[in-house]
């Protein structure tokens, strides 16, 4: 079997409810956009556009998109109703595709995907099979999935959805309209609201602290919290310890990606973006807007400051001034890395014939 | 206490039921390998073997392998009853052990040790526990374990297992002969035949995607889905995203070790390998064959050749040619990675008397 | 909402008991360090000491300490009562603290934090939703959460702990005293006493084995075991998987961080230090006292000396010698990775000019 085959490829009727019709005019506005009318004077559906799909599965009823000028020749090719393009793209739109046209595409795909497929609700009320504790205090209009785990008073703020098989420690507050997946744990933390936490994170562990004592190490108590401010997101199977004396904060707005290491008492600003499989050692500091690329690690007791940027797999081992981009192990400016990939790379083909006997052993 | 101290450490009857004894003559045909007798001319033992065993730990009736020539002198010593080597060891089999001789000693291997120690067959039935939507259609020889949901419309094939705490979400389609291991999430789906999950995998879920707004970040709908081709295997923890608006497809046959993560909209081909901890961003295509060694991370939107291997730890920003083998941050051939090693380590010592200065300052 | 806006930072009673008050004389025996009175002359506060708290945040009746002389400028302006501090900063405690004195501070802080906040107690019990098999053998006096699954003539130690969620293996031997978080799946797995294992870990999984067959990959069976000796801690998220024909050892008082990878039939010595996101390839031995930092990986079947350190980051992909610091992919000495940056940055200064034309190219 080759799953899916002959299906739909976005939008699948199985999996996402679709809100759509819309016509042109109704999405222009949900997407800030100027739509511009098909160049060969053909008209738009009846009845409007019923849902969106990629350019190269798109048809006449489907709204799409080009955002990255790699996929440029897709426009080209598209039987897509109407796409939402950069005005540098107009010119490429095919004549039978009306056009959204705004300086922002990603953002107004963003926002028409979303019109034509919101976000579910919270159903409120409690699945029979969960095991709430009779002091925790849960919100009547939040949603609570099957097997979950509400400990002593605990509390679930209103809007809230949390799925299947998920564990809210004893003391854990959760704020209101969060979207907690299923299989989460979460003890020793404080949640703001619109808080999205992907399955399987584990947020309020103990951290990773012993001392050496004389018959072998002893672990330091770990008394802090984790704090996650308000729109913060986690992703899948990320793990942020809670903090030893201090706590672990990550700032609002800020979100994280799968299988991320966050260490007890690191401190997140603002919107801060950390991507999948890098992480932060404890009591690292990360000012606001800091971006933390795929596989990058930070040692702990530094200091990254305002909108720097960490490339993927770089190894910082010391403070980052605001606005830096760094990448390497060890870290250094992005000029520089590249600059020594180059002379490397002309060395050694220059000395390529007395350094060949070498080559083998490392 | 020390666990497991004065027990078998093969096939220990604790985990691991035996379906044994066999006879000479059945393993040499269940391994496609040619049996050769004792070279002091005793018998095989009475009732067949009865067992498997690392060479340093087998008896008289149990079946061993060498396939890692460094591992050789432990033939020298074994005690094993059977060995199962290659051509080019056969003059190293002590005179006590019978052999089973293949060019493909590991696959050889892999079907004796299957032979004695078959997987368990589903159990068929649905753990009372089980939180089952009424419109779900569970095959009544799949197993379903404690505690285990499953959503509305979902479908679970014959012969399928899937094990306690895992969550199968709304519409997922799960083939035939599936092996779904413990607090699995799959949501957003289509799984083939023959698939294997373990424990802690999460399928499906949002991808990391976000458009910059006027009020912070803006989360962009994730419309697609996660299609697991037939055969397909996934290790624990591992996280698969769903495409964004196309799908994340995992070909046929393909593996994927522990913690991995994939992003969303990625493509692989059949058969490929990817070892544990390493990364592939949104977009990239992996054509067949294709190996990703432990650590590695791959950049969004590029494509890696067929059967092209991507070494440990490697960081790959562009695109790779089929068959090519790279190693490095950033990606280069093998042979140049290795080049520069030894050519920089030539610098370094010839200037070690200079640079000394600078060498704590990184 | 800004969650714990206004909050304690440690030891939260909503997360916390305190079993205090203490007096000075108390905490300076429990520390095994010297008591010294106030400099101005000032009186212990009445009553005694009532918890800990950071320099930064604690008050007159608070204990605190100052461990990395990176915060020392904290200490000169706390207002904490009593602070534990090595010898040298002495001189820097403000005259209206009290301070214990020792070698060893970080050590005499982990003591008197847990002389306030004992690690609670299990709770004798079976939570009535656990699902036990009837074979299994549970201790009177181990405390069993919600949902828990406990398998088939499986045995659970007395004192141990078993949170909510986990699944404890067909067979599995679990000793006494043990705390097992949450979300966790064990089987396969002999554990031994005071073992601590951490949300969502993954405990005996089948192995990344596979043989090339005619028809695509053949899994080859996984039929060793896990074995967690004494005093082992595992870090959320990680994974252990069990050993093909070895088994896979955790070494007694070994501590293995979060989204750590261990292979089959790894071997790790005792009080082995394994950070997050490092990954352990199969077959591969450390022996004891080994510290591998963050994101490190090392290949299969080499051996790492004694009290070797690997650096974070490190790719090793040979033996390490007992003693040896490494660091850097391929692994080097310590001394030669930061004398290579600091020639290469040299080098690349000098060739800047012309190397330019390339520094966009990698």
């Amino acid at each position: 079997m080759t799953p899916g085959k002959g299906t739909s490829t976005a939008a699948d009727p199985r999996f996402f409810t679709c809100a759509g019709p819309f016509d042109g005019a109704a999405l222009a506005s949900a997407a800030g956009a100027e739509l511009l009318d098909r160049k060969d004077g053909g008209v738009a559906p009846q009845g409007g556009y019923t849902s969106i799909a990629p350019l190269q599965a798109a048809g006449g009823t489907d709204v799409s998109f080009l955002d990255n000028r790699r996929y440029a020749p897709l426009l080209d090719d598209t039987r897509a109703g109407l796409v939402i393009v950069a005005p540098a793209f107009v010119a490429r739109v095919p004549s039978h595709c009306a056009a959204l046209v705004t300086a922002t595409p990603y953002l107004a795909w963003s926002r028409v995907a979303r019109l034509f497929h919101p976000r579910p609700a919270a159903q409120p009320g409690v699945h029979p099979t969960a095991s709430i504790a009779p002091t925790a205090k849960v919100d009547a209009t939040a949603q609570i999935g099957a097997f979950v785990v509400v400990g002593d008073r605990a509390e679930i703020g209103a809007g809230s959805l949390v799925d299947a098989h998920t564990v809210i420690g004893d003391g854990v507050v959760l704020g209101q309209d969060c979207r907690i997946g299923s299989h989460v744990s979460i003890t020793h933390a404080l949640v703001g609201d619109r808080v999205t936490i992907l399955p399987g994170a584990r947020i309020g562990q103990d951290g990773f602290g012993f001392a050496v004592g004389p018959a072998g190490f002893e672990s330091v108590p770990q008394l802090g919290r984790v704090l996650l401010e308000d729109d913060v997101e986690i992703g899948a199977n990320s793990t942020i310890d809670r903090g030893s004396v201090n706590d672990t904060v990550i700032g609002a707005g800020s979100r994280l990606d799968n299988l991320v290491q966050i260490g007890h008492n690191a401190r997140l600003g603002r919107c801060c973006i950390v991507v999948s499989q890098a992480g932060i050692s404890g009591s690292t500091v990360l000012e606001d807007y800091v971006t933390v690329a795929a596989q990058a690690g930070l040692i702990g007791h530094i200091r990254i400051g305002t909108k720097a940027r960490i490339g993927a797999q770089c190894g910082v081992m010391s403070d980052v001034e605001s606005g830096a981009d760094v990448i390497g192990s060890p870290a250094m400016p992005f000029r520089e890395f590249f600059r020594n990939v180059a002379v490397l790379r002309k060395l050694s083909k220059k000395g390529s014939g007395s350094a060949q006997d070498d080559s083998g052993k490392a």
